[in-house]
């Protein structure tokens, strides 16, 4: 059990203000963007909100905190969805709130190496714009890119819509830099594609949410444009031929699908509802329908046509719409990624990221819709998202005209059935969103016992005093001495 | 510092013998093979050859041999060239060696999650096998592949011949199965394409050469098989123009490039001298040469025929044959497989597997070169390897006519320098092979110093005896207590 950490001293923050300077200290009037989450589901408190200017500062601020035992919580773009970014006040002292904002410069760009190294405040919308002008792609996508800042990105291993073919935030990563809990900087950003020199560390700070170090820059593999993106959508004839449909076309254009994602009646609903211009491209909404993209060289509209054509004659697929211009696709796009602010609009009761493997994903659909029905008669659930990666975003909402305040005390019943379900098919419990400070306790129960005891050893081992984002991934005073 | 390790006492190994049995130990007439590696330059030492016939058997060694603390060596199919599964009697008492090559079950092939889980036993070329067995596509491939064993791939996490198009081994990870160092079992075999439940201890162990616990089996990720395949093989202008062929190339047909190995006059010299029926494509063999292939769906010859086409006019590349059938294919692909073997008949001073930026890789190659050539004249070099990773296979060789022998006390400093260049280059010492017992020394001396600690920190926090694979990546006795 570690010691309780401290109430930085007021020599301490004043100490601190002298270093960065001004513009280094975010003052209250700014201070509450850093201290509220998206929805308004935590609220967080800190000391001080430090803003710093480069990595020499970054390193200077948590080797301070080392010496005084100071909780240090860094700060992306503030979209994460877990309260990773955000330490209650009744979880500890108020610590220092750590934003990268400053940090936004793009290092480097290089063609030869197709790399992009960038810091960590520079968000994954601006990443994307700097590859691209150098002819490349960096294929990270996501509904808040506009917003959200690489060293999130990478904290969280952040998912999105092209990790079907390009891989999670980790697929992407070729170095980087970081400052490790005892205010040492890790000099990683590299451009290798084959580094085998001891074990890898750079693996190990992507996706652990600020908890053994604070991501200050990286170096994010580039990709060839692709030349050409065919989008469809489909009305599947049921759930249950998605991943079948999936597998034929990849058997013909390879690795070049891009997306395929899963959507509902109910989600397309509630987008119909709640967006306005949304409209559905086909005649009937009722049953699943799939958003599918292909991207790559020439020939791909043929094949995803002879793709399609095979996918019909099978029965999988009874509609479908190709998108014929760039607004279409648009268009197309929209009814999925404007499906999370329809949700919002709602209201959920509670939503759950999860993974299962593919080939059970209706199974796990089907047993818990039952399991929900059985338990809580009325109550809508809107299942969407990435049926590619097997990742599902299940949301559960309150029975049509009932108030979600109504149900807020169920939600953690709710949670439950959902994650043991998904734990029973073998699934996880966070696909893309992490374990912040919402789920340490579900790492604990479906954890693998010696995947956690290694955790828990790692952190103390990484972070002895316990002030790297306390409280996020490893429950506070869990860490062993 | 730790403790020393203990030889195994006599009351131990009979009460290993009495738990794996007969089978389960190899006896002492057949012990040679896992005391030998291929070149036949480590020789290492053993208390009992032990055999497991499955996880729970290799659970229970380790949990003895914690207990004992008596060192444990994992052993796959004995390809690795850095050491890493062998004990010499100098660096300490003799451990248990660990087979695993009783463990050879294909557990599971699954279509629909593209994904194939098997015993750390199962050969890199079975694997290839069951996945094809299955329409789909397994592509970790390189030299050893009929001998090297799953469980070593991942430890090492190899590279090889298809990395620039599917990533290094740990890429093609989904899940994996281990033994830690204390003999809990990780149970992490699981098909998930996103799972961000805490540190990635997946990733922590892919690659830590057994010093961190013994992978017993892994699911894989599966592609679909490529429906085409073009090959061909280029007379360069000069090394220079090699990265911008590639990316050009890239530009054209994106990710489907496969591979891009490149070839210089001395190696394809060596493999005409030494290897019965090999023969030059082209006239000339002067200068730089590089194998290209691509691999994917329809249209891809045309694609490469463009691509060529532009070399050709940009003047990066002076000559060129395509194969036109899978004989020409695997003639071509010969030149390149058939190197190692030649450069061993020739007999290397030493070799070097490094990596560096692909960017900065012709200013590397000549400034090896010279540097080389003003310590030692004569000294011939082969450089070769896979230019789409950055990656180089840098092998010195004695002046012709001169004996190897007589060249082994200068192999460090030529070591030295190669190596020095590398890293002034931002590249690494150890791009594919690992670190194993061969190089701690480098990864002392070139590795970043807060990567070493947090190195250590770990091998301390998990394998706090040591017994794990001793001396391997961290030299012994340099884990702090």
């Amino acid at each position: 059990m570690n010691k309780p950490l401290n109430t930085p001293s007021d020599a301490f923050l004043s100490g601190l203000r002298d270093l960065l300077g001004p513009k280094g200290v975010v003052e209250s009037d700014d201070s509450a963007r850093f201290l509220e989450e998206p929805r308004g589901q935590y609220h967080g408190h800190a000391a001080l909100i430090a803003r710093p200017a480069d990595t020499g500062q970054v390193a200077e601020i948590v080797r301070r905190a080392a010496i005084e035992r100071v909780g240090v919580v860094p700060y992306g773009g503030g979209t994460g969805l877990v309260g990773g970014q955000l330490l209650e006040p009744a979880a500890g002292p108020p610590p220092i709130v750590l934003s990268l904002e400053r940090m936004k410069n793009v290092r480097d760009v290089s063609v030869a190496d197709a790399a992009l190294t960038v810091e960590a405040g520079v968000t994954v919308k601006a990443a994307q714009e700097a590859a691209e002008g150098a002819g490349l792609l960096f294929p990270l996508s996501y509904g808040s890119e506009g917003t959200a800042q690489i060293g999130g990105a990478l904290a969280t291993n952040a998912g999105g819509v092209q990790v079907l073919r390009y891989g999670n935030t980790r697929d992407l990563v070729l170095g980087l830099e970081a400052v490790m809990p005892d205010g040492t900087v890790l000099n990683g950003l590299k451009t290798l594609r084959k580094d085998n020199t001891g074990f890898d560390i750079r693996h190990l700070l992507i996706g652990s949410e600020g908890a053994l170090g604070v991501v200050t820059a990286a170096t994010l593999r580039l990709f060839a444009q692709p030349k050409r993106r065919e989008t469809a959508f489909l009305k599947l004839a049921e759930h249950r031929v998605a991943p079948t449909a999936l597998r034929a076309l990849q058997a013909v254009v390879g690795e070049q699908v891009t997306a395929f994602e899963l959507m509902s009646e109910t989600g397309l609903g509630f987008v119909m509802e709640k967006i306005e211009g949304a409209r559905m491209p086909l005649a009937d909404r009722s049953g699943w329908h799939a958003l599918v993209e292909v991207s790559g060289g020439d020939g791909l509209r043929d094949a995803l046509e002879t793709a399609l054509g095979e996918a019909f004659e099978q029965g999988w697929v009874v509609d479908a719409v190709l998108a014929e211009s760039e607004a279409q696709r648009q268009e197309l796009w929209r009814l999925r990624e404007e499906m999370p602010i329809a949700n919002r609009m709602i209201g959920a009761v509670c939503s759950h990221d999860v993974s299962v493997p593919i080939s059970k994903l209706c199974d796990f659909i089907d047993a818990a819709d039952a399991a929900l029905a059985a338990a809580f008669p009325g109550l809508r659930v809107n299942c969407f998202g990435h049926l590619g990666d097997g990742n599902l975003h299940y949301n559960a909402f309150p029975p049509a005209g009932e108030e979600r305040a109504a149900w807020r005390d169920r939600a953690q019943a709710i949670s439950r059935i959902v994650h043991d379900q998904t734990h029973a098919f073998g699934g996880s419990f966070s696909a893309e969103h992490g374990v912040g400070r919402l789920k340490p306790g579900d790492l604990e129960r479906y954890g693998d016992p010696a995947k956690v005891a290694a955790i828990r050893s790692i952190k103390a081992a990484l972070d002895p005093l316990g002030i790297m984002n306390p409280g996020a991934v490893v429950a506070i005073g869990e860490a062993p001495k």
